[in-house]
């Protein structure tokens, strides 16, 4: 890294770094097709996404001024011309609103999604894909792509309730495999698995109702399963219309959270289609 | 419910509902066996636990006025001379020191946690338990509760560097689970386990570098899973003593999450000790 390739703002107001405005407000709001990535594990996944030349840019890096040092092979993943701003601790948490502690901020692009059909239409021969209908809370988006990526998932699909994965929190907690796995969010939960299913996706619901316990199944080529909500579940007309499956547990309880439950799914049913070493 | 029985609160520094002041801050200094539980799902675990008289008790209700009409069968749970305050949004607001969306609060008590050894010798003869090493993070610490509970786990044991369970976040986290699965938090984490070994228990480290695949073990009938922190891990020293298991999972990729890694673990353990329906 060159020095004279940080630039340092000490006024808050700065338009340079405008969009690292009070970001957490901002995450509220949505911000079509700009998003602000933190930390650096994120930042790498980020610069690694950039550089594959796809649909993720990194648009400018806001750096806690002390922390530069350490950060050189961080930034340096970056492309040379891409802004470095620094800042000192107390404009940096003037910026964002809020404190932040870590201070590894950088704001990025994404043309829009592609297209459900085109998505479904170039994954391979043998598939797994993951579908969220409904989720809305940002923790939880963020674990369904974070397991995705761990078991080996080659899309997520959500359908248009779900929240935007491009959320500073989601994005944060999926450690930046919202960058890295494929995914589209369109279209209502019907219309994604109808469009599955004609491209010979077997269907498995997940509920704590399903008929089939997820350790039993034994999956084809293509497979989707099918993540609803915490509290609601996945509503009647997709459980009745597709075949459901169950993880045993105790009885009598709340389910499980729906980041653990996807991630049991997720890992039971990619071993049993040998996708994991 | 008598309406009688509501007591309502206008000011804020009222000193009836003392212990729920600041509460946010509150959970960063501890509270040496009293806890603050949120919410109708935990507050009803909380009902239970003090009516099968064990070690944790209710010691009082503070609930947004315009609920109670819609709380009286939660309320109805709780004794007859528990003290049920009352309060408006503002000054539960005021009280709280933040915004509770939700305004379902408790005060709970919890004598100390059994002794260790004491806890062990109590299992049964066929028994899971869950050990937690240096778990610092309440939403992790919440996560092995709930998983937990819902794996069948008969006891989860915290080495004396994890945080206190009772934290209102961790204990929200669990779903109210941390007042159902008995639990100590005492003793570093090899005195834990050699006091497992010494009780019959085949002691599983979980760690990426795990000898054997989780899915793959064949658990006698005594089982302790071991998780250490997302970052760090287990000590090496650990890890050469006992036996290690992995989750298969994507190469080259972050690990996951404790609470899924931990779900994944008990639900793969529990099955195959046949303790699932």
């Amino acid at each position: 890294m060159e020095p004279g390739r940080l630039i340092e703002i000490t006024d808050p107001a700065d338009v340079r770094i405008a969009e690292f405005t009070a970001i957490r407000e901002r995450d509220l709001t949505g911000r079509q097709g700009q998003f602000i990535a933190e930390g650096t594990v994120v930042l790498s996944m980020l610069a690694k996404a950039h550089g594959s030349g796809g649909a993720v840019r990194a648009e400018k890096l806001l750096l806690l001024k002390n922390r530069v040092a350490g950060l050189s092979d961080l930034i340096g993943q970056f492309p040379d011309d891409l802004p470095v701003y620094v800042a000192e601790a107390a404009v940096l948490d003037a910026i964002a609103g809020f404190h932040l502690h870590r201070g590894v901020l950088a704001l990025g692009s994404r043309a829009a999604p592609p297209d459900l059909a085109q998505l479904i239409a170039a994954l391979p021969e043998s598939a797994l894909v993951l579908v969220g209908c409904g989720i809305s809370n940002h923790d939880n988006i963020g674990a369904l792509f974070r397991n995705a990526a761990g078991f080996t998932a080659d899309a997520v699909l959500l359908d248009e309730t779900c929240c935007d994965p491009l959320y500073r929190k989601a994005l944060r907690v999926s450690v930046g495999a919202v960058l890295a796995v494929p995914y589209a969010r369109q279209g209502g939960a019907e219309e994604v698995l109808r469009t599955l299913a004609e491209a010979g996706f077997e269907i498995w619901a997940l509920s704590p109702s399903g008929t089939v316990e997820i350790g039993a199944i034994a999956p084809g080529r293509r497979v989707a399963l099918v993540m609803g909500t915490e509290g609601e579940g996945l509503p009647a007309a997709i459980l009745d219309r597709f075949r459901s499956a169950r993880i045993a547990q105790a009885p009598g309880l709340d389910s499980l959270n729906v980041g653990t439950a996807s991630g049991i799914a997720l890992y039971a049913i990619a071993r049993a289609m040998g996708r994991l070493g």
